[in-house]
């Protein structure tokens, strides 16, 4: 398959040129040592395109489109995810699968429980693993990674509304998140749900009663889901729910 | 949390001794250095039980069963999952988490564009990281790991049927997995279902060719998903679609 780089930016007309951004450009130039007059594809906002590599401007690669390709789909739902810091490396895992699967974006914030303190450039390494994530999954749409202090915060950035916020929680035994999404208007123009999912320890039960009012209590079942693993099962579940999967 | 072992073997009656199984018992009284009258939980084909270790015969530890206790049942469909052989621990990653969701087996196959060759020692550690993640998840009963030659071997060792093993194939394009579960009977006395994903660069199209008629193929949406990452989104769908999620 043709390298896919991204540009950050509308794309423009055909025949018209853009400019890559900086570290997409390295990439071209440095790792893949691409010629002038080398095919390539250029995504963005949805889109995506056919284009040549003309040659660089600055640090910059300037590529010309040739014409636009059919990109997949966006999941008719919009899935959003809260997801707390988790060591290992699982916050990253958790984002590399929320992209491949559809979501529309992720929220990552602090859990009472949290056990890592993540340093200030780790927000910069999560949207790595998303574009190369969109990359690898063929996404001509980049989800956004934004970040919050606590869970309360990241379900109201969310916004989608106390019927459509959803929080995993290995304590509810009444409602699970497939009764849950049952009750939706699935049908309705923009369907949109935030799940929000635990860190190692599971939520602080005082964390959860902050966001009552906010956000639904659902359950995934018996079984006691690693943090990693509950974020990833869920997505899966509502895709398959909304009839995508 | 009291620590967990496993006994492979039926529980024996309240008041009876178990002989935990070596390694069980290595890290009950090396790991954990647990004295004699320490309290432990046994667990073994769907039982789980409060017992009192006693102390060891030969490199064997006693425990002696106090009460059974309450597991997370089962899901009422039976999810085997057929994995190929991935690079980079990406196996392991998939049983662990099917082991987590509820899965009740896992066939491991050599796929043709298999990228790594496992050595023999390789499913021992399989079953290792299944077993932990009973642990973890708070199972009671151990998911079969098995292996096959090919994608055609491991269908016909689970033995479902072909309207109920399913591949995840990329280049399917009309049936959904949730359209083909639709399709089955899940109310019937015990549904269960096979769940077949690729490795790597995919399934290789006479893999797929070979298997058409023992085998549904279907869909997991426009995106193209890690090899790692189908089967998880794969087994939580179908638990959601069941209605277990």
């Amino acid at each position: 398959m043709t390298a896919r780089y991204y540009a950050d930016a509308d794309l423009p007309t055909i025949g018209s040129g853009i400019l890559l951004p900086v570290e997409e450009s390295h990439h071209l130039t440095r790792v893949m040592r691409l010629r002038p007059g080398a095919e390539v594809r250029v995504f963005s906002r949805g889109r995506e395109a056919a284009g040549v590599f003309q040659g660089t401007e600055g640090k910059q690669a300037l590529i010309v489109l040739s014409g636009f390709l059919s990109t997949p789909p966006a999941p008719r739902i919009a899935i959003h995810c809260a997801v707390p810091w988790i060591k290992g490396g699982r916050t990253e895992l958790v984002l590399q699968k929320a992209t491949e699967l559809g979501v529309a974006g992720v929220i990552v914030f602090h859990a009472r429980r949290e056990v890592v303190r993540p340093s200030g450039d780790k927000l910069d390494r999560l949207r790595r693993v998303v574009l190369e994530a969109c990359k690898q999954s063929g996404r001509a749409d980049v989800p956004g990674v934004s970040e919050a202090t606590d869970l309360a915060s990241a379900i109201s950035q969310a916004a989608v509304g106390p019927s459509s916020s959803f929080v995993l929680y290995e304590n509810e035994r009444h409602i699970t998140l497939g009764q849950a999404v049952a009750r939706l208007d699935l049908q309705n123009s923009s369907p949109a749900v935030l799940l929000a999912s635990g860190p190692e320890g599971g939520f602080d039960p005082q964390e959860v009663e902050a966001v009552r009012h906010s956000a639904t209590m659902v359950s995934l079942g018996p079984r006691i889901l690693r943090a990693e693993t509950a974020p990833v099962a869920a997505v899966s579940a509502v895709l398959a729910l909304a009839g995508e999967f």
